[in-house]
């Protein structure tokens, strides 16, 4: 099939992810106020969606231990949607109780990927769901879900796209709004990216697809790129490329929001988030985590500004 | 115009600039005998075309002053191609004295930057390469070109790519075999680069185009997936993303030789690279430069084998 680069959507929706599945993956403890000021920070930079934090037990996400106090304590932007991860109905309802409107579900396409996540098999996790989604729906809450290991399993190598179009559109059938198609492991390549979308294209609307790639080997904005060319236009990404990869412990994982904006930007698509002020936020950021981020566009502004900051004092 | 993923080439050609372009913008000097390994290590990967040092002053590139001792002492490996920078008449005789059946001239695309970096008008050039070039020809040596800041200068900003193109048809005409077309500050985006090479194939045959990406701002093979799809083949790279950005010290330069076979194996697309050797010689030449090379493909592969080793010895 033939991409178009002149049939791109005019607008993007960057869905910020950096504090939930970010900090989640960063080995050191962020005290619960920067956590409040990085979410804060990050809607005033114009992203118009930010997953805050996780409702999933402590035990299993230590670092977002803090998700309830997050959540009540995020002063919300209009026009912004907070969300976050939520794994069952007492998760639900200590999101619920916490005020959010929006929860994200997870799961994956891969059976060994599932069980190993979540302890339970894929048919028991939509048996699951089937109560949970419908649940949260009639408190008034919008579902996000996530299907990770789309495009390669750890464990499993690689997954069938027809399986995880299934497990999607179930998901959408369910009620949740719209299916975030996670490369876990970030594998993917433009080719797999465009026969996997096109596929989910047959049977799912562009807009309930979500596209999250990893960065982890760089090929991330090149199917990015190949998604907005067949009309998907909802990206997750984590501010400065914020938390590794679990699988390859010093390697990337999330796509950067800085470098995803910086192509949007320069190709004419909207994303109404001011990449100065998002670059600021992320250099806080990664001052308060004590490890430079990933993000190539970080690094550059930053280098250039450095420069220019020289060259005045001469 | 439509870009089709379906009508990619089944081979593409990288030319590894890392020896050259890349020990160029490191600030440490690394030993002749170690230049030498690298480019032999190098070609023993499959690559097909090296570019493995300069023949300009020592004055201006202090680096690469033993340009000479390298051409003669690497030992040529069947097939693949060795190439060498040279500025004018007198690096020409030096490159071939030393052996040199390749060698590459440069200019670029905007006259301050021509003149910052060679310290003549584009006009002025073009009428020195009327010489240098067909007296390289005549003595049985290829000349490719390079024409630098294509897509943006830093210091006139935009450069129109109608100028770029009088320019390489004119490198075309005086008997140069190809034209790398470089993003010298790294500023790119897909859109620009489809209009950008779009119009070069007006009057351009595609094998005469070599893309030169810096990934600077990380879109690089988002650009370079672009140019696959309007039928460019060729792709300059250095080992690791050795070298940095000129113009951002600590940013990223040079696409990474790793990053760009990783996305073409997976697309099905052969270099005759042998991704794992690469990965050898790229992690012992980033211990001999003393710095983490940015390939997000090297960082990633050498997690994955550190953590294969640790679980191998539990």
């Amino acid at each position: 099939m033939a991409l178009k680069l002149d049939a791109l959507p005019g607008r993007a929706i960057i869905y910020e992810v950096g504090p939930r599945d970010g900090l989640q993956n960063e080995s050191c403890t962020v005290a619960t106020d920067e956590k409040v000021k990085l979410i804060e920070s990050l809607a005033e930079t114009g992203l118009p969606a930010i997953e805050m934090t996780s409702f999933v037990s402590p035990k299993w996400i230590p670092t977002l231990a803090d998700g309830p106090e997050v959540a009540r304590r995020v002063r919300r932007r209009p026009g912004v949607r907070y969300s976050a991860l939520v794994p069952n109905r007492q998760g639900l309802d200590a999101a619920l109780a916490a005020g959010m409107e929006e929860i994200a579900v997870f799961m994956s396409a891969s059976e060994t990927h599932n069980r190993r996540n979540v302890n339970k098999t894929i048919a028991q996790t939509l048996a699951a769901f089937e109560e949970l989604v419908p649940a949260a729906r009639a408190k008034g809450a919008a579902v996000r879900a996530y299907v990770s290991t789309v495009y390669g399993c750890p464990y499993e190598g690689e997954v069938d796209p027809k399986k995880a179009r299934a497990i999607a559109k179930r998901l959408l059938e369910l009620g949740c709004f719209q299916i975030s198609l996670g490369d876990t492991v970030g594998v993917a390549n433009p080719s797999q990216v465009e026969r996997t979308l096109a596929l989910m294209l047959e049977e799912i609307p562009a807009d309930a697809i979500g596209m999250h790639f990893h960065d982890t080997r760089g090929t991330a904005l090149a199917n990015v790129l190949v998604g907005l060319s067949l009309g998907i236009s909802t990206i997750d990404a984590a501010a400065g490329g914020l938390g590794g990869c679990p699988y390859a412990p010093g390697a990337a994982g999330n796509l950067a929001t800085e470098d995803v904006v910086y192509m949007l930007d320069g190709m004419g698509i909207e994303t109404g988030v001011d990449l100065d002020k998002l670059v600021d936020v992320s250099a806080a950021t990664q001052r308060v985590i004590g490890r430079e981020f990933p993000s190539k566009v970080l690094r550059a502004t930053l280098a250039v500004r450095a420069r220019a900051r020289r060259e005045a004092s001469h």
